[in-house]
């Protein structure tokens, strides 16, 4: 039986060993309710600042100089996700690029330490980006992408994929944690299936970094890329980071620039990549932006992967709890099983573009997606238990009222 | 007869119609000789409250609702940059990624574009990150990469261009202007060289936007690409820009990103690139960062290209004939034609390495490029004459005092 009464999610928040941290967190208006920490997570105070530091002290008054110690920054961030949050050891984690560019390079990478196999394989529900970087390259190279069919409430299943990989299948590139469902794979069982077919496994962890415990060197996966604009509090756009493991840093990425290149300021004539995961570096870092990701993750790293995780599976349980009792026309669209799911919970309605307008209009940002999801992000950092329950307080409303129907009906772009 | 005296370079300043835009730059330490303004641009003293606004308005307050307005940044600046510097018309520039991967991205489109030609040109003298770039293509398709040999005093030699190119050529890519000499080419005789051969060119335009009129459309360029972080103020590892003449747009890039796909939040099953510049995107654009790049190009465009070439030229022209007068041990490894040379300025000296410690220690910033050179980049936006006059006259104390030798010889990495 669902306490639905907000004294208990208060009761919650007095319980959370987490509460402190969203103090860490910019928050203008406090009757904003923030559902959407997976798309775009929350400014943390500290960054500003970071920010104005790195500008007015580092390039405002040492202008070039200060090039001898930015030229750490993103192998020193790269080591703090990795370490933090991936299960990655040091040097196997880099921020660069953006994710897309990022999957580009790795995804060529292992296509050309597989030559001869000409499958590339992964799956419909797999966020778009993705989908279209592999569909270039296949296109590109005359190889086949077997796109598997997933269902987006549940996720990958994972015998489908067994089914699909085989000695013909060079590279698997899959999302840990779906962008739409939340359903969340299992890395090392995913990581053993494709090396039995003698494959590479490419992670996109975008809707995972920072939520879940990743476990990259445990599980044996091979390759990643991930978004620091999520749940790592990076900002808009903010850069990317990619990993590769220890033992294939040998691998070659197809962009060769001179920050890939060893002894970059000898300028020789030809390239010779640098050691290590600096080779996966391409062209001058956003120093500034990396800074900014830096800050954000420092915060994620004083909360504790383990705990987030935890407060992450509460925040989603219990917000399924209430909109089961108060919502009952939304259909859950992720796992209900909270070792399946990542941190964000999608709902099903045909109205769920205008239940989005009004909600917004209501001041609780949620996200939409195609085709017809309410998709909710609690961050768990940065989200208590009482912005949930008046969240989806203010959600059973503009049900109740049919409130969304003074909104327009789906654009133009999404039918 | 140079007059060296300090009071004439007063005079010059007293002149300057681009004076008052130093005072819209962070001037911490007013002792301070910036001469590397070609490598990293000054702060903007609008930039730091430009950054804030954009970290605390948009992101902190308005979050995931700014993508409203975010979605056209990217366009917005590059315009900008298209409009006021480079003689492009709208639609055609556009801000994304870093130089180097946007070199890639457009090299591939113009290969792709000239199949069954197998062979890319560029000259020995070309940055870097530009030769290696083209180099991995080269490998990757198997293509020749053929270089041209170039003296790195004078730039390239048109005659020996055109005995390079021919029906075999895919495609012609070389520096507007050289990043050690500071040579200029000719944007139009070049192009018309590349055409007649049935290639495509592409131009790195890091050391002359900002500095010289670029004149793409004008000149019948194919395609440009450029950083922001020189000249044009961005700050450290800004995001870069990219040009595609109108006419070939219809070119495809290989790395296939949401941000490039035609109505994009419809997450479709298959890629479709956008129509337009907008194809040329790739994954989610570093807002802030491009936030930052307008404000330094808005002063450029304030000052005006055209004045800015002319001050560049005479500050170059100022720093030319006072080494001639003071430092005849330095040669001159620039072109001594003001029309052939961009904002820089090459002296060679087998000191160069140790000379350049000396000044750094002594306030004053150059840059050092192997193998023999001191550059020196006074920005034509924030440098005065009295500080080119100041920086030189402490280069020659040092030189004649043999101040260097108590400095380290060339590192390790640059023998």
């Amino acid at each position: 039986m669902t306490d639905t009464s907000r004294e208990y999610a208060a009761a919650l928040d007095a319980d959370d060993p987490l509460a402190s941290l969203r103090d860490a967190f910019v928050r203008d208006d406090p009757e904003l309710i923030y559902l959407d920490g997976n798309s775009l997570g929350r400014l943390p105070k500290t960054t500003a600042e970071r920010i104005a530091s790195v500008v007015r002290d580092e390039w405002g008054a040492d202008l070039i100089r200060s090039w001898s110690h930015w030229a750490d920054v993103p192998y020193r961030v790269g080591d703090l996700i990795g370490e933090t949050l991936l299960g990655a050891a040091g040097g196997q984690v880099i921020v660069s690029d953006s994710t897309t560019v990022n999957l580009y390079k790795l995804a060529v990478a292992a296509l050309d330490a597989r030559r001869g196999r000409n499958v590339i394989v992964t799956d419909d529900d797999n966020f778009p980006t993705d989908r279209y970087v592999l569909e270039g390259l296949a296109a590109q190279r005359g190889l086949e992408l077997r796109v598997l069919h997933t269902d987006i409430d549940e996720g990958l299943d994972l015998g489908a994929l067994r089914e699909a990989v085989g000695p013909d299948t060079a590279l698997v590139s899959l999302s840990h944690v779906a962008y739409r469902s939340g359903a969340l794979l299992d890395l090392a069982a995913v990581t053993e299936i494709v090396h039995e077919a003698g494959a590479l496994v490419l992670w996109d962890l975008c809707h995972s970094a920072g939520s879940v415990p990743v476990r990259l060197d445990a599980s044996g996966a091979d390759l990643a890329v991930g978004c620091t604009y999520k749940y790592l509090n990076g900002g808009p756009g903010s850069p990317a980071f990619l990993y590769v493991r220890k033992e294939l840093q040998d691998l070659r990425q197809p962009i060769w620039g001179w920050f890939g290149q060893r002894d970059q300021f000898a300028m020789g004539p030809a390239y010779d990549p640098a050691p290590g995961i600096g080779r996966f570096l391409v062209g001058t870092p956003p120093i500034t932006a990396i800074a900014a990701v830096e800050e954000g993750v420092r915060l994620l790293a004083e909360a504790g992967i383990g705990r987030l995780r935890a407060k992450g599976q509460a925040l989603t349980g219990y917000l399924i709890d209430l909109a089961a009792v108060w919502l009952p026309d939304l259909a859950l669209a992720t796992p209900a099983d909270p070792k399946r799911r990542g941190s964000h919970v999608a709902l099903r309605h045909p109205e769920a573009w205008r239940m989005a307008q009004a909600m917004i209009a209501d001041r609780v940002i949620p996200d939409y997606r195609t085709p017809d999801r309410l998709r909710l992000g609690p961050a768990p950092i940065s989200t208590s238990f009482t912005e949930v329950w008046d969240g989806l307080d203010r959600l059973r409303t503009i049900v109740a009222d049919r409130a969304y129907e003074r909104f327009s009906s789906e654009p133009a772009r999404v039918t």
